[in-house]
């Protein structure tokens, strides 16, 4: 089980709509990182997050359980600092056993939702 | 042919809608994997549910035939237990012959629909 | 230039929606194949299209030129036969010479359109 | 973090919807490339444009400077020349550091928006 899985990710798209509608906290337009540690120990992860006009923010600290997954908002990051809405970013996650990240997206700044998800691009370290 | 696909593959981002719009079963919300077995031989396919606060659920069994493709629904997996709605989750997929699976996903929540696909994420084994 | 891309390439998921909303042709619900071809050399494409019940479908053959890219609509393809509607599907895209290969979609079936798009899963060969 | 990267992507699919609603410049519809460069020096980037019917455009040149993102719409690219709406192209992306890059889009040509973001296909150099 442990060759399933990176230590490194990275993802180069990051937007948070600046609006929304429809019902809190489900359809609030934002941006997640998800995150699977399918192994049997606790993986403690750092998220560094860049900018087109300044030096990166973070790392951002998170701790995912051995055998469990997190779905984490962007939105809600808020240690070191807030990431500003509708400013273009991207992120690199580092975890100190391999894990899985998929990135995913809601935006319902108009009526209706839109939805986006990829893979994360994977180190090869 | 059979190099192409691999026998095991993780879906970090999982998320059953909790309501829809629209005529069932075409727009109903949902999330599905979708397992190619372009070789000669039967799959036998294992499914894992990982969630954010228990230990995982599962294994989900399917066969995939020879040359046959199956578009499962997490919603209508029960077998051990349903997928609640509303709750974050991942999944790992193991196959005792190389596959190739995506994930895909359509929102009926407002009042039009969205959709997401990407591809899972392939282990080295 | 020759190392960008691969010779074969699959798509697990495959769904032709049933039906429409909006002008011709560009808001018809449909799904593409995306093939770009960055080499010096002609590529000469063939595509097998896997059901969930009958032996696969194929080969579709096209040509995609040198320098030149391609986006093929599965709902286009009729020789030898035609791809049902509202049915699931999935496909093998095989090229004399490597090639990238995208995955895209647009689902007009309720009244604003649904989008999804993700790369294909690269064989090793 | 030098590992972290490649010098040469592939989008194989590229499509610049013809029309928009909502306010610009947020909601214009529009396709992207997300160019993360997580390296210490700065990275000079050249992206080639492949159509189906003519020769390749560009090289369009961009600089993303060190431990920096920059998020480029194509809808913007004009030199050499514009790329035309309403018509499908590719692209190939190179540079001369590592870099992680990310295909997005935005069709608001309906009146609700639908999204689109994979992962960019990295090159073996």
């Amino acid at each position: 089980m442990s060759l399933l899985g990176r230590k490194v990710w990275a993802i180069a798209e990051g937007y948070i709509p600046a609006w929304s509608h429809g019902p809190a906290p489900q359809m609030i337009s934002h941006e997640a990182v998800c995150i699977l540690n399918p192994s049997d120990q606790d993986a403690r992860v750092a998220i560094t997050v860049y900018s087109e006009n300044r030096e990166p923010a973070g790392p951002y600290r998170f701790m995912v359980g051995a055998r469990r997954t997190r779905h984490l908002r962007f939105n809600n990051f808020d240690d070191p600092e807030k990431i500003p809405p509708d400013t273009p970013y991207s992120s690199v996650i580092r975890s100190d056993v391999p894990v899985i990240v998929q990135h995913t997206g809601l935006d319902s700044r108009q009526a209706e939702n839109a939805l986006l998800s990829t893979i994360a691009f994977p180190g090869e370290e």
